[in-house]
Formats: structure tokens, sequence, C-alpha cells
């Protein structure tokens, strides 16, 4: 096992009604944003929850953060956060919400000139405004984490930040509340989960058998509920199952003293930056070919993957890493996620366009052994064609 | 699954030479209580790491902490933090001192008359000096809890409390710092991390996967790693496995919206109160007479066991029920750690002693289903002779 540091301070509640338990976790005496995106939570009841458990609560609001959330829109926030001494931030929403409050708590307590800045150098963060979230989609993780997803829409460009400053205080997560998705949402949502999971489980064996097993349990569960929600969309088991598994894929957790890859989402975000892919979507294309092409340095995880997940015993190695990755793609289809580039009508050319905003974010040398070259991530690109 | 609210912030520095980070994490302007036992500390090098870690730090010293530590010693620290205005305490040692440092630190800003009162209403604490921990023993998990268990010895009662107060501000994990355990104390470790596994897995189903995994994944860790550092104590990967798996049992994880049964924990400790047993020892005697006991009620978690930990999937639900259990003793016993009163020469006298203690302090419904009454804890005790 490799050296590590944990730290995770986020309270997590969990369940039916939890969101009445929201002024609980808030002081009466905050001025607060609640930020939120298109509208959906006023159609499935959750604003009507949020705005009954915080009666009495100084609250403004602030809509319309789009899915990948737009630096742009993020500083109109900003200025509103400025502007009207907002002292707590309540995303409720999916992931997109929550990464981009996170950007407003940061960007809010930014001294410097452009609070772009800060996703290409986290250490400009010093401070960030408290906020807690209300999860609507499990998908990305942010609920337990301290990492964010922006994208600048005038130049295209899709980054990220990780900084503890932006841990949300608290998160509560209502399976209730994921019945009413819409099903290529969930189904994105648990390739989200299922990509976080195997960027962290699937590179070399560093001998640290627990890590294994929480991944592969997380795999396990998606691959068992998936298809429970996907046809019986109110079950609460497995939505409840799900939006744990959401939750702990990227707490932290499966990365402890573990090799980690993530290639895969390192390429996806240019193809949504670019083509405007669903982020799921372009996990689901590049991920099958990650693992193809990476398979030699890959090779142990990828067989006790294709034994321990997909209950592979049968065959020589290759065929067995073969069926393995196989069945990985099958299940993204099944859940309705196409996984070639073809599918979404987009011809070869998305190879070199790609490769550019590959090399203009320095994104040259990825994965756990730093060997994806913009070479290999050509190969990766073709392989998905 | 159950509703559940999760929330551990402790920080964790695992691996070799984390020590060294030690002045990282705590502030030079603090007058600093350092705790410690018997003074192994010394003779393995861990006194000497934590002196060039805090070297110019203000550093007392507070040694003599016992295995289950007393009352009536840790007062006698909670004296000299008040008298030398001690604003931050430094646990070095297992899991003892670490609970000791977790009542030392909560009884000194108590404002009652008697700190030995917290542990009845644990609500009677407001706050604690803050703390954190370099940890020699991995067993308890305190490294990542906010639980002590504190015994008076002057009526030999031992009782625990729980409050987010205590959270350790950070623990260090060094596995190389376990090579020199005795083995014995190893033994007992892993066999409390394998019960406090147990108390939270071997229940009855609510739908949890994601916890079940992870549950199976610590006692297959275990149980592959036991006989390794046994027989090569300084093994690091197996070490380091352990040590991971034991703060990972009982920081919460596990427990998330699953039931809890715990029973083996109350009535060993009233064993360890009145007999002087170690704490893994009583769990070795009484954790397979709680299930042969309770077979019924977790009749479909210990089959789930047999088959994913102990790979039993031949004979019928009885059988393979049986085998589990007795696999479970070989373990204890193979780790050199004996399974019945006898092997202690304690006679079938324990039985109504344990009885009166579990009586005294309320233990009267005990288990998942507070269906452990005293009539039950008889028999389990009677089968553990």
């Amino acid at each position: 096992m490799l050296n590590f540091t944990f730290y995770n301070p986020v309270k997590i509640l969990f369940g039916k009604g939890q969101i009445a338990e929201l002024s609980k976790e808030m002081a009466k005496n905050k001025r607060i944003l609640m930020t939120y995106g298109g509208g959906s939570i006023k159609r499935n009841g959750v604003y009507d929850q949020v705005m009954d458990a915080l009666k009495g609560y100084d609250v403004l609001e602030f809509s319309g953060i789009e899915p990948n959330p737009h630096y742009e829109t993020l500083m109109k926030a900003v200025d509103i956060v400025k502007k009207e001494k907002i002292d707590f931030l309540l995303s409720v929403g999916g992931g997109s919400v929550l990464d981009g409050t996170k950007f407003i708590a940061a960007a809010a307590e930014y001294e410097g000139d452009d609070p772009w800045d800060i996703l290409s150098d986290w250490s400009l963060i010093k401070r960030a405004i408290p906020f807690g979230a209300v999860l609507t989609l499990p998908a990305t993780g942010s609920e337990m984490n301290a990492g964010a997803v922006i994208t600048k829409a005038e130049t295209q460009d899709k980054l990220n930040f990780v900084h503890p400053a932006v841990f949300p205080k608290f998160s509560i997560l209502d399976p209730t509340v994921t019945f009413t998705l819409p099903p290529h949402q969930t189904a994105n949502g648990i390739i989200d989960t299922f990509v976080h999971t195997t960027e962290q489980y699937l590179t070399y064996p560093v001998n640290a058998p627990f890590q294994d097993r929480i991944a592969e349990g997380i795999l396990l569960a998606l691959i068992e509920d998936a298809p429970i929600v996907m046809t019986k969309p109110d079950d609460y088991d497995a939505r409840a199952n799900i939006m744990l598994c959401a939750a702990m894929a990227l707490n932290g957790l499966l990365g402890m003293g573990v090799p980690q890859d993530w290639a895969a989402h390192m390429i996806g975000h240019e193809i949504t930056a670019k083509y405007g892919l669903d982020h799921g979507q372009t996990l689901a294309i590049i991920s099958p070919s990650v693992l193809q092409v990476k398979r030699d340095s890959k090779r142990e995880k990828l067989l006790q993957y294709a034994e321990r997940v997909w209950d592979i015993k049968e065959g020589d190695d290759e065929s067995r890493i073969d069926k393995a990755i196989n069945k990985m793609r099958e299940f993204f289809e099944g859940l309705g996620v196409k996984t070639h580039f073809s599918d979404y009508d987009i011809s070869e050319d998305v190879v070199p366009v790609i490769l550019e905003q590959l090399k203009k974010h320095g994104m040259t040398a990825l994965g756990e052994n730093q060997d994806i070259t913009l070479e290999v991530s050509k190969e990766i690109l073709q392989r998905s064609l």
C-alpha cells in the first residue's frame, strides 16, 4: 500500500425525509443563497420541501446553473453573494449545481482579479463561503468531496479543482427524490459512479485488499441494482444503494494508498467541452478503450476484476480480459448509453480535435503510470470511433 | 437500508515515516500534554520519533495509562491539564491510551462535580480539549471514532461513551511501529477488529450490499493477513492492511444504515472488569456463543457470511452456519487466543457474576433486536464455559 492522507469532514444525512432536518444543520442568523438548476426541483417537490424546512430563514435564490456549469453563469452568482453579503450557500440539485456552488463559494472569497485562475492554480484558494447540499442526482460524488469541474463556455475549457475549503458542511441524500429522474440521467449517474470506481481500481496491484473489496462492492451493487432502478424507478432500496455508492465512490476511500488512473475522465471532459456530450456518455465511450489500450499494465487487476466482478473464470488471460471489458460495455449499453462516437454522429475528426485540447491543457502524460501520451490518447480515441 | 447520519472528521496520515509529519498538524503555540502507557514507546523508538518531530514545542508528559484505562489514573492527568493550562493532548499508544486521552479531554472541560458522570449521561459533555494520536496498536478503532471505554477500578465498572467532541483531530498510522508488538497484542487486535465487523454485519439483512461488501472485505483481509503477521511480524503490507482494517471497522462506515448487535462487546466489557481478561480474549470467548444462540434471527446473514467469507457452499443451512461459526473459532484459536472460560481457569461461577453486572448496568436488552435478555445472556455465558 502507498502512503496516504485521508480527510473527509462532510456530514451525510441519508434516507427518507431527511430534507426536513435541514434546519438542524443551518444557523438561523445566516444569509443564505440557495442555488439550483433549470427548475426540475420545482416539479418534483424538492423545492417545496427545502422551503418548508427553511421557514423563518433569510433565503435568496439563484437558479439557472446548467449541466457542466459555466463560469459565465456562476460569476453572476458571485456578484450576488458579494452584493447581498451572503454567508451560506445551499446547493439544491445534482453534481453540476453542487460543483457550480463550490466555485461560487471559492470565487466569492478570492482576492485576485479573475476567479477562473483558481482552476489552474488551486493554491490561490484561501477560503470559501460555507455551504451545504441537498442532492437530487447521484453521480459525481461531489456531495462528499472537495472537488468540482467548471466549464468556460467562451473558450470551451472544462477544468477541475480540488481544495479542502470546498468540502460541503453537510449533504442530504434522500433516495426518494431520485424516483422521478429521467432514465438517461439515472443511467449517466450509474456510469459515472462505475467509472469513478474503475479509475481507482483498475490500475496495478499494491496489495490493498480492503480497497479492492470496497471497489468491487460498489461495482457489484451497481450491476445488481442498476437494472432494478431502470425498470422500477421507485424501488427505494435500489435507489438508496445507488445513491450511497455514488457518494462512496469518490469520497477518498477507494483512493486510499492506491494508484489512480483518471485518463478516461480527462479525455471525457474535453469531449464534453467540445461536443456537448453528457459526462456519462463520454465515460461510456472512452473508458472501455482505455482498458483495452492499457491492458498490459493493468493486467493483474483486470483479471481480478473479471473474476470477482463479472464471475468470469473460463478461458485464457487475454480472453478473460476481453470478456470483462465487453461486459462493462454491455452494461453501459444496457442502460441505454451508447459506447462509440459513431453512435453520436461524431466522425473521426474528433481525434485531432481532442488531441489538440489535451495538448492545450497539458494532458500529455495521463494514467497511473503517466504514460498515456498524446500518441496513446490518439489510439484510445481511434478505438472509440 | 435504514436512515443514518455519517460524520467523521478525523484526518488519517497513513504509512511509513508519517510520525515526522506531526508538526504539520499541530500549532506551535499550544501547550501540549503527551499521554502514553507503560513505556513500550521508549523501547520501540516511537517516543524518540515523536520527540524529534516536536522539537521546539512545549510538551509535558503523562505516562502510566494502563490497559482498560482507569478513571482513577486519568483523573490525575485531568488535574495536570487544568493546573498546567494544557490546550492540546497527544496520545501516543494503543486504544487504551487513546480512550483514556479522550476521557481526559472531555473531563478537563467538564463543569459538573465528578467526570465519571459523563459515562452514564453523554450529553453532559459540552466540549473537550483538542487532541491527536500516534497509534501503536491497531485494534479498537479509537483512532478514527468518537468513542472510548473507561474502567473504574474501585467499583469494577467498565463503561463507554461516545461524543463528537472527542474525535481526534488527526491520527498517525505508521504500520512499521507495529512490527515489534508482542504476538498476543497483535492477535487481540485482530480479533477486536474482526468482532467490530461482525457486530455490524451479522444481524439481519436490510438490503445494504455495499456495507456488506466492506464488512466482508475487512474479514477477508484479516483472514488473509493475520497468519502473515503472526509468522513474519515485519511484513509491511500485511501490517498495513491490518492497521487500515482496524481503523475502518469502527469509523462509522460499516454501521451506515444497518442494524447493529454489540452484545459480545457489552458482555465482554463486564468480563474484563471482573476477571481482568484482555478485551480480545473476552470477544473470542463470547462472540461465537452469541452467534450460536442467536443463529435463528441472524440466519440469512450467517449463511451469506459462510459463503462469502469462509467459502462454505456445501451442506444444509444448519451445517453451513455451524461450520462458519467453527471457522471463526478456529481462526481465533489459530492466533493463540483461547475461546472458552475454562481455558482461562474461570469456572461456571462466572455466569451469575456477569449476569449481576449486566443487570447493574442496565444491559438487559442487548443485540440488534434488543432481545438478548438476562436469560439469553445466561445461555450465551453457559455456552462459553
